[in-house]
């Protein structure tokens, strides 16, 4: 697949990504390698990397407890800790191999580490190869709060490459899947349609959808890099989704849902709200809520949650003077940024999602 | 004083300061001000910066404890968890009132907070004002290591008011004229000659001392802002200067240095070995050595703590492959980079500063 020319680096596949990232040692010569793992990847991930390494230099592996719940400054601490205590000087380079925990939480100690060493990701879910390729976001959770803590910083390079995905559940599979919807819904119809009658989890034709989500959210990001407009609808699905990801994280009763698993609440009720303030077409709105919930089971949202998934609005990053503001749609592809919704409209929301 | 131009902001003096600030107030309308203070600088210094404050939009003051030891990610935690508490927003505005710990940290945690919000800083003790006004640093110790965890972000403006250095005591204000002198050496020996006439602290000197200082750091920073090469004489002093910091503030028998009384050892020892080797002129060593000391005293340094220091060098975020590399002077204004220094030479370099 033709490499993916983002904002200040370049996105390759597969052996055009492994050869990139050998040259790239031969050239700058790191004074050492840095390989960031979670306790999964590092037994399912990293022997298929280290195939692909060709170096004398030194090599060390850190890993760190896989799980969401990890990605805090805690362990960014223990981290640099470690790579102090390495003498990893600016000149190393970390690769960051990992789900989305991995990409953020690594790409940011990488930033924060001397003020920054260079670092490259090579994502092994489906979520973190379309939604964590291109932005240049990083960060980590302030208690309950996503990505609350973070900067922009780009890697070096990302390299996609597929052979990772066996490695990941049908739960995580499923998990990327309502990010690849997402561009279906704001940006690519076509793409939405393919979903809604393939809706399956083939990797042949995975490819194709990770190629065409990250194109298009290169697309989105070149257009706008800070987040001022265009951006935005990346955060399509996602108000709501991440106030229901955060409400469940902190809840000691509920099981913690995946990212993709909120997120696909997120687009079922912002979509109903849409129908209601936008008049975006009914049987639309149903063919995408029967399609998504054949891909990931209903999650039962309890009435007495509400308010405090509600609450959790107030402490979205993108709100202006203490509003969340959210992306909704007039149809598909056409989207309206910014708009402000009532708590009345977001329980329906709920309601409509549970029946 | 006539305003400097850096590299994407400018630093202006007393009225024309406060004006600027005002007017960036008025037309960028944060969602609210934050004004990092200490517990010496909400003192004697808010009360300062509040006279000048004309706006009506909401003022939160955030205080942190005073002192080089709370430069850490559990006091930047302790703010992000209040700004977030407070509903701060991305279009808010962070002021950091105080010396180099609230601007190097302040800027660190507005750097990082959603992934960065506007800051101000306003430095109110001699050193921050020649050190920390220019070059975008920010960040904050790990352990006994300096400035370990950080990144390049540029505030919106650096406020400089001589009015605040009343509030600093005498031992702070010959902090920051070591760095003034190492200014002289390295960059200005018209400078230098003055300062060891004039051996003294009197602040109708001092604001030109400030403004020169200044200037050629922001000169020196806007042809090498990512210290590739030139920025790297800004170390002049540091290398042994930081390890001698970094070894007093993590003994518990030792008094803490102030960055100052530390550099101002550094710059007498990188000197000696200068002469050493590359026959920096003994009669300057010695006529710097006399001043520097008539200023700042003599520290007793232990032979027993000679090795405890250099193995710090070690840690130097400016080493490469493990090894500290020096910025040693021909002569005045005339400087090497990336010297190699044997263990032995700065072991007789303390033992020259201390008889």
């Amino acid at each position: 697949m033709q490499a993916i020319k983002a904002n200040h680096y370049t996105i390759y596949f597969k052996e055009e990504g492994y050869l990139f990232l050998n040259n790239y040692i031969t050239q700058f010569k790191p004074s050492a390698i840095v390989i960031l793992v979670d306790t999964n990847t590092q037994k399912d991930c990293l022997p298929i990397l280290l195939q692909h390494l060709k170096t004398k230099i030194k090599i060390h592996t850190l890993c760190i407890m896989a799980g969401e719940i990890h990605k805090n400054i805690t362990t960014c601490n223990s981290i640099w800790q470690q790579l102090t205590d390495l003498n990893i000087d600016r000149n190393a380079l970390q690769i960051n191999l990992g789900g989305g925990v991995i990409t953020d939480l690594g790409g940011f100690v990488a930033a924060t580490y001397k003020r920054g060493i260079d670092f490259i990701n090579i994502p092994t879910t489906l979520l973190s190869m379309v939604d964590a390729s291109v932005g240049g976001k990083t960060g980590v959770d302030l208690g309950n709060l996503k990505n609350l803590i973070g900067l922009f910083s780009n890697p070096k390079t990302v390299l996609i490459d597929t052979d990772y995905l066996p490695t990941v559940s049908k739960k995580e599979m499923r998990s990327g899947m309502a990010e690849i919807i997402k561009y279906g819904i704001t940006y690519d119809r076509k793409l939405l349609n393919e979903l809604i009658i393939d809706n399956s989890l083939k990797i042949n034709k995975l490819e194709n959808y990770i190629y065409r989500s990250i194109t298009i959210k290169n697309e989105v990001v070149t257009k706008d890099p800070k987040e001022q407009n265009l951006r935005k609808i990346l955060n399509f699905g996602h108000t709501i989704g991440h106030a229901i990801e955060s409400h469940y994280l902190a809840s000691k009763q509920l099981k913690t849902l995946t990212h993709g698993e909120a997120i696909a609440i997120g687009m079922i009720v912002e979509l109903y709200i849409s129908n209601k303030l936008l008049n975006f077409p009914k049987e639309k709105l149903n063919a995408i809520k029967v399609s998504i919930i054949s891909l990931f089971g209903k999650v039962t949202l309890l009435k007495e949650d509400y308010p405090a998934i509600i609450e959790l609005l107030k402490y979205d990053k993108k709100n202006v003077n203490g509003k969340a503001k959210f992306v909704l749609m007039n149809n598909l592809e056409d989207y309206e940024l910014n708009c402000d919704v009532s708590d009345k409209l977001i329980t329906d929301g709920f309601t409509f999602y549970s029946i």
